[in-house]
């Protein structure tokens, strides 16, 4: 059987609002993507960080003794987080397993562009929610973006710049060498700008599939697969009239794309970013749910997302 | 030359208490080691978390919209934080001084013993100084030893068990043959258990030192390098009576600590670390400052323990 190598971007839903609860449902994960570390193939999990990164933000936010944690610095802290939850309960499956593969986390940093126009646009809602009063206290003693967000309230927004590459990718192709199952770009990565003294740190989050996208890119993944949580994707969705996309080609894809047919922050994201990896490397891509991995892997499940 | 292979272990007083001054701090950091890089040895840095370690598990004690996060996560989160702040103040010296190295963040956890007796005798002191009533609450409420810490108040001890194993050791070694800095075991690792569902992350915090000596064996490192806020190891510090060691064999050193000779806390566990490298390997160690490191592996300065 021939080897291949996969990214896989795991969502939020994989993920836990807590320590136990995380462990609990990595265990799951783990299990999800058993049968291609037993098929012996490369993979490296790109995880998001929203609520965890959040988490943190707000913990050091609410507590009176400790200094404010910048987001690059929350982000760092949540790699570290739920890499340890991740490769912890791939660990102990392999071993159960009697299977000879390592894993490790890396902690890694995304370079971005400081004239990146989304930048200028904060679109990211992040951390808690604040009555007008205090959005207004935190938008002037701090200099935060503000947005009300759906009716529950005000939350800070920060930009969302797309990745140009990463820092530690020699890492990343080092330990892919060896055959390592690697945790990398959690979060979307730490993202950095650089200047005249080097890369920096910034108030930012990248988007977890369009930092999936490029670790596919540079590794030359034969796919990119993102999990969530509906089992492919839809036309209008949890309607009458729904279609399940099995098989599309990115130039369909960029159609419906034009017609509005996704939400952003939401399929949107997921549909750029495997059109990107598609476009750059003639490979396909694939959106399924977490249960079914193996199955949209190995056996078409999962909408494919193919070059033209 | 001779190329060598260098664990260097940093002290606390390396890092910063928040993430400004703990940037600065490190480009010092990164300044002192570069000798080091420049000649080409490989090298292996652990670093210290207590103040971190301690900060993050106190963000997450005060908020009140945030669960509470158990040690083991919290050193987690402190390897993300500052491994991030490492690698990235050295990288941005490398590229400024033109050099070809990479550097890389390992997420790592570090094998105990369940019956280290150690765990029946928590020591370390971890966190923030409550209260008699809050401290009596917090035994009562969350099952926490707490002592009084030299008048400053009441804290949490956890216990600090003894490192067998580095559960990483692979991606440190496959990184080390491309010849990557790598930063590992930081805060002397996430401490895990074994039991029959694998390993699990405990309440402990494992001395740095000990940690440094242990990833020191399994490198085959030419030098376990402790480097701390004074120049050398002293009989009598800071006495009329003070004696400098310069050079000194295991086996006088072992004396010197039936002889109580060394704070417990303090230098005592960087010496028993230093010892523990140097019959297990047959090489060298070295207690220094940070600023002189490079003269104390080139040029015999600071306290070198040699063996029988």
């Amino acid at each position: 059987m021939t080897m291949s190598k996969y990214v896989i971007s795991l969502g939020g839903n994989a993920l836990g609002k807590d320590p136990q609860s995380q462990k609990d449902l990595l265990k799951h994960v783990s299990l999800a993507i058993l049968p291609l570390i037993k098929e012996g193939h490369d993979i490296v999990l790109v995880h998001g960080n929203g609520p965890q990164v959040g988490m943190i933000n707000l913990a050091f936010n609410e507590s009176n003794s400790t200094p404010l944690m910048p987001f690059a610095e929350c982000g760092a802290m949540s790699q570290g987080y739920i890499g340890f939850h991740i490769q912890n309960a791939l660990i102990n499956l392999i071993e159960k397993e009697k299977l000879n593969r390592k894993v490790t986390t890396l902690v890694t940093q995304v370079l971005v562009d400081e004239n990146d126009p989304r930048f200028k646009n904060p679109s990211k809602p992040i951390g808690s929610f604040y009555s007008k009063e205090e959005a207004d206290e935190l938008a002037k003693s701090l200099g935060y973006d503000m947005v009300e967000d759906a009716g529950r309230g005000y939350r800070r927004v920060v930009p969302s710049p797309l990745p140009i590459d990463v820092i530690e990718k020699e890492s990343l192709l080092a330990l892919l060498e060896k055959h390592h199952i690697v945790i990398s770009g959690g979060g979307g990565g730490i993202p950095v700008v650089k200047n005249d003294e080097g890369y920096h740190g910034v108030d930012a989050v990248i988007d977890k599939d369009f930092a999936s996208a490029k670790i596919a890119e540079i590794i030359e993944a034969d796919a990119l697969i993102i999990l969530t949580a509906v089992d492919h994707v839809y036309l209008n969705f949890n309607e009458p009239n729904q279609i399940k996309l099995e098989k599309i080609h990115v130039d369909e894809l960029e159609t419906l794309i034009e017609d509005n047919h996704f939400k952003k922050g939401s399929m949107l994201p997921k549909v750029e970013a495997c059109i990107s990896f598609v476009k750059k490397s003639g490979h396909k891509a694939i959106i399924a749910s977490l249960d079914e991995a193996y199955d949209a892997i190995v056996h078409h499940k999962g909408t494919e997302i193919l070059p033209r």
